[in-house]
């Protein structure tokens, strides 16, 4: 069960490093283009995606998103949003005021999923350029000025930045969880998932202690409770029902 | 800017028609074992898969998700959720009964992007080895007695279904928005996206004239505000705070 895709995908890790190499404009197109052709949704393909190449606007992102430098050093750093937006005002012509939906929890999630899909896509197209590349998530630790700075309008959110350029330094790929822990048969089996969870608490114990020299061994399950106790991005319910979504 | 794998990203088309071939154990592992290399936010994992072969259990999940025969006709239905269950169960004993945050809306998005880009990196690998996929969103229509089909959990939810098998017949592809519809610089170009459609819509009316010998051209436009004008799932919010979601 291999391909040259397949092969791609297998050896994905997050690149934090950039050369001081530009990513071209074709490059670009190719690696957005890609992204497009992802499934969406009956079609509404509510994203989009800002390049920021900018470098001042860079800086400033990179110190919203928790002064994250490789924001300012990457050739491109993307802002992939949930649009509902663009969908609301094409429609306005025929609805004539009309009830509409865009703002229901249901449509937050059909926005929010065409965009994860698209830059999943994207992602997959610049690894097989030979460019490597790192979500972050850490742009909505400061959302509403995130928003602002790049003029998102109501009905828009960035959900993650991307970073894109020619990896510097490549890290070691973290091991996953054992399959039958995300892998279920006819139905969710909650004993397994979480017996295969104490399998991959030894598995990550071991691959900490190596890749530190013995400094660190947190077991998996100790990472995830000290993450679930910290009130994280608590302003996102709010921010998102002002920018007009989840509002039913 | 053409490799084996932007061709591949490049050609994807749902696939709704199968042929009667399974689709192997080895087959399955390394499409998720591919999906389980996606990014994943802080490592979190927050994602299950429900591999459903049980055809009786596929004729039931085809009734709920609309009376869509390919559900039950493919090999493999895979029904993926977002899912919290596993990381607060296995988070417990550190926590002893503190304050944990789960239930927040900034994880509800973490694990729902988490198992889009699995999801995403799934169905490229999958059709990497010929087979054809296409997502379900369906299976949102009676979310509350899918989950109650598959034994889901508080803090799991079903996002898609995705079918997966070999393809018994190809539809061709619709076209994109123009590049610059969804491609911004430097910040959001609301005026720009929505002029885009309008040329968008020139298109895709060619192109649904030409599909159906003239017997439909509704632009693109005109299908999105039918779209946002219905009332579609409004039981998603109240679905998704009963299940533990969405709380701050």
């Amino acid at each position: 069960m291999n391909n040259e895709t397949i092969s791609l995908l297998m050896k994905h890790t997050s690149v934090r490093q950039f050369q001081d190499k530009p990513v071209s404009e074709e490059q670009l197109a190719a690696i957005i283009g890609a992204g497009q052709m992802a499934s969406t949704s009956s079609n509404v393909q509510a994203y989009s995606v800002i390049a920021v190449t900018d470098s001042a606007l860079q800086t400033k992102l990179a110190v919203l998103a928790g002064n994250q430098p490789y924001i300012e050093q990457c050739p491109i750093f993307l802002v992939w949003c949930a649009d509902l937006y663009r969908l609301r005002e094409v429609s306005q012509p025929y609805v004539q005021g009309a009830a509409t939906y865009e703002d229901s929890t249901e449509n937050f999630i059909v926005a929010t999923v065409d965009v994860a899909l698209a830059a999943q896509n994207a992602a997959i197209a610049a690894e097989s350029l030979g460019l490597g590349i790192v979500y972050i998530g850490g742009i909505r630790n400061r959302i509403a000025e995130v928003s602002e700075l790049l003029g998102l309008p109501e009905l828009v959110y960035p959900l993650f930045g991307m970073c894109i350029g020619y990896p510097a330094a490549t890290n070691g790929q973290r091991p996953r969880l054992p399959l039958p822990a995300v892998l279920h048969r006819n139905g969710y089996n909650a004993e397994t998932t979480v017996e295969q969870v104490k399998v991959y608490d030894e598995v990550t114990t071991d691959y900490l202690k190596e890749r530190t020299g013995g400094a660190s061994s947190t077991p998996w399950s100790a990472l995830m409770a000290k993450r679930l106790a910290e009130p994280t991005r608590l302003h996102m319910k709010d921010f998102l029902l002002k920018k007009g979504f989840l509002q039913k």
